[in-house]
């Protein structure tokens, strides 16, 4: 009876992807607890904890059990035979387990140390500018990786299999023109908002702000995107995350900056996109691999719309600014709702990523990307960095760094080996904005539900098109089923240019 | 060569335990987490992941190739060239694995699934104060025992069993000789007690005590103990308790109870006292079934040596009353240390085991270790548990409960199946006690260390003698090697009998 055979197989393939879910969970609270408030001492053995369950979890990915379920499983007959989600589990699990075979355990063991010993290299090297430091580590994971590549396979540029990873069918044709076509506007719209006379000013930004203050703000504001508190929580950290657990558990942390009043609300509000994303994931999704955003660049147009087309627009700040203004009644009282909307969107090419502007960060990630590409297609070697990103940030932006450490060490992601991943930050932000010209037209009083301070609609419309999805869609079909074409940068550009032409009388 | 055998057999052993001590550590950090703050809507799947990792280490404690390794390694000719604590570690994991063998598999897991049950049954029963709606649980639960003991063996009395699973080696003739000299004494002092004019005045105890101050005054005291908060944090919960995730993590928690000062202060010294144990293990420790407390009544010997042999102690208010003064002035200042220390040494019988004072609370564990002993020789049954409890408390206490609510029905213990972990309390308190003695002979100037707020030197002494050791020595190992004999409840007997002598003017 081949029914009953297919019916084993599939049920045991669902009780093997929930037990790895479960590992995921548990490692996943391990890295929370030790970002959040773990006591230091234990902190050493607590991390060969996470390594013993990650091992395990890795083995069980590549096991021969697994090979033998998706193998039977993955055969046209059995795969016609299942459910979407099924066959996207399957998919998903087949794309890993292949990956993870083709590299020799101890070539990929051998790697994991690597880039963990370059990572506290790394943050040594940052703090002392000394890119000379960092370069032997460097040299070793671009070398590693280009072998990778070889025993992946590749189409087309070897720099697509690591892009893959993060934004799944993602290519340098496609990236090349997408971000060609942004650059073309981009620059010049930031040579006219420097040449316009009308600067924002933002000293007021700059005062003191009391932290208890900040933090009852932005669980206010929390509160008003929908997020759920009883499926998550706030806590502190030294860099802001969001992690989802289980669509039951999304946690997110903030950091609070005394002389800074947007930098955790801000930050609280690109994670609770996140966290929006990840609570509203279907119950059907639980358990199995999908559970997750669509890929890295629709996770971030989630965190970015919310931050910045919802939360630096002049709509949320007619609706919100005076209850900022009454949390900080003495910074904020000789403020206009005007002038600080103006302060908090100026645009300033600056030399740190994570401190740009809306506008200007793009050009931070076309840097990295350009760089990327060339480092795997063997154009640039790791010893010619230094130069190539500093002519690079005087091409995108006009200004260079007076050393390493604020230029081409101020990232992690290369220490880590996450070369493929910078794209999803501006692939997040284009995919917002088309998003963004979708919902305008699907809820056309979208101004007022901002302005009423009537969130909710927003949320659940993005949860229906997008959030309870998960990954049971690729980001290619969520672009297209939500707004009806692919991937298009000119939503983008025209938002760019209605909102900073408006702002700097353009 | 065997010798190369035996160095890859003993290898693998450690790695092994290693692994289980991973998934320990992560099962107890996800229950703390789910205790201290985890969003209820994750509550449900975080249980079910959970249950999978304990699954997966139970499963390792019982696999054929633990089985193998324990096979070869307990041989005599192995087991010679074993260190101690790998001998130990041997002899532990051994103890376990030939229980665990011994019952079914599939019993075991219906024994799981009951327990569970029953614990939200008995919440439901102990609310309504209806025994009969807990009962056939309970039945099930000690009938379910009974099998296993048949399985595991036993010498003498089948409660044998279970006393050793949590004070190893512990028989019911050891606690009968020990319980029964015990109850000789106590029970007429208790009378005297009652019967002294000279009670305390305790009102002053119920006012209103802000939280914040309390939780700083409890964190003054913890780092007055020596409790190390780079290796530990505190957090609330309902139900007080201390966690070692691995001695560079033991977390405790507290409750604060607005209108009692002693709540949260007393109970944050007894998990102080547990945490101190557990923070102190020593290194070598790490990573092996050694890593913890000898046995459940050591491990309470040293929470109740903290909270009532110093916490309870004279010489410590005399130290420590003033700073409690500043934290709580206007409820306190009219009250002298004198008042104070009798009120918190107030002995007055009561129903709740949880509530009672130092010396009675003896007495609640006499009662239910009695029951349990008849439970297993099948001298009582089930049906008869709210009128022989009764009994007993009229026997014992003098007093009976109105309801069996706050009777038979007050403690979770037997819901989970956890028969045979009563005793251990009482023991702790005798344990404590005997310690208690010794530590004064050899620190002479024990009460001005104490009335000096010179805590650390007594962790020290600690330390080196008990907590270092973790569970590489047995209990009657420990207070032997500490004391210069055997458990003897006399030093209760006459630490009882001075202080409540001078404290009633007996």
């Amino acid at each position: 009876m081949p029914n009953t055979n297919f019916e084993q197989k599939l049920s045991q393939f669902k009780t093997y992807l929930k037990k790895m879910k479960s590992y995921d969970e548990a490692i996943g609270l391990m890295y929370w607890d030790m970002r959040t408030g773990a006591p230091k001492k234990g902190i050493a053995i607590r991390s060969e904890v996470v390594g013993v369950l990650s091992g395990e979890l890795f083995r069980m990915s590549v096991s021969d059990e697994m090979g033998e379920m998706l193998g039977y499983l993955s055969e046209p007959e059995q795969l016609n035979k299942l459910s979407h989600i099924e066959q996207r589990s399957v998919t998903e699990c087949k794309k890993d387990y292949d990956r993870s075979k083709r590299i020799p355990a101890q070539k990929y063991e051998e790697y994991v140390v690597l880039t963990s010993q370059a990572e506290s290299v790394w943050e040594e090297a940052k703090e002392e500018a000394d890119f000379a430091k960092f370069r032997p580590y460097l040299e070793k994971i671009v070398a590693t990786n280009l072998e990778f590549i070889d025993l992946w396979g590749y189409k087309g540029h070897k720099y697509n299999t690591l892009l893959d990873m993060y934004e799944p069918d993602m290519t340098v044709a496609k990236l090349d023109q997408v971000f060609g076509a942004l650059r073309e506007k981009v620059v010049p719209l930031l040579a006219a908002i420097q040449d316009s006379p009308h600067q924002p000013n933002t000293g007021f930004l700059k005062q003191t702000f009391n932290k208890e203050q900040q933090k009852t703000f932005s669980l206010f504001i929390l509160k008003q995107m929908g997020y759920d508190f009883e499926a998550g929580r706030l806590d502190e950290t030294v860099h802001p995350f969001a992690t989802g657990l289980n669509p039951g558990d999304v946690r997110i942390t903030t950091r609070y900056v005394l002389n800074d009043v947007n930098s955790a609300l801000f930050g609280t509000i690109h994670e609770g996109g996140h966290a929006l994303y990840e609570q509203n994931i279907s119950p059907d999704l639980v358990g199995t691999p999908l559970a997750t955003g669509a890929s890295m660049g629709i996770h971030e147009s989630q965190s970015r719309f919310w931050e910045n087309m919802i939360g630096r627009s002049r709509p949320f700040w007619n609706r919100y600014y005076g209850d900022l203004q009454k949390a900080f009644p003495s910074q904020l009282d000789a403020v206009s709702v005007d002038d600080y909307y103006k302060a908090t969107n100026e645009v300033r090419p600056s030399l740190i990523r994570t401190e740009a502007d809306e506008l200007t960060y793009n050009l931070h990630i076309m840097v990295r990307y350009e760089i990327e590409k060339e480092l795997f297609s063997e154009q640039v070697r790791v010893s010619d960095l230094p130069e190539v990103w500093n002519q690079k940030y005087r091409d995108y932006l006009g200004i260079a760094p007076t050393n390493n450490g604020e230029g081409v060490l101020q990232d992690v992601h290369w220490a880590g080996g996450s070369f493929g991943y910078f794209p999803s930050y501006a692939l997040g932000n284009m995919y917002a904005a088309q998003i963004r010209r979708t919902i305008r037209q699907e809820l056309p009083d979208f101004d007022s539900l901002v302005e009423g301070g009537n969130l909710l609609p927003i949320r659940d419309w993005l949860t229906e098109k997008i959030y309870r999805h998960g990954k049971s869609l690729t980001p290619a079909e969520i672009i297209t089923q939500v707004t009806g074409e692919e991937l298009n940068p000119d939503y983008l550009v025209q938002y760019f240019n209605d909102k900073f032409g408006e702002l700097y009388k353009l």
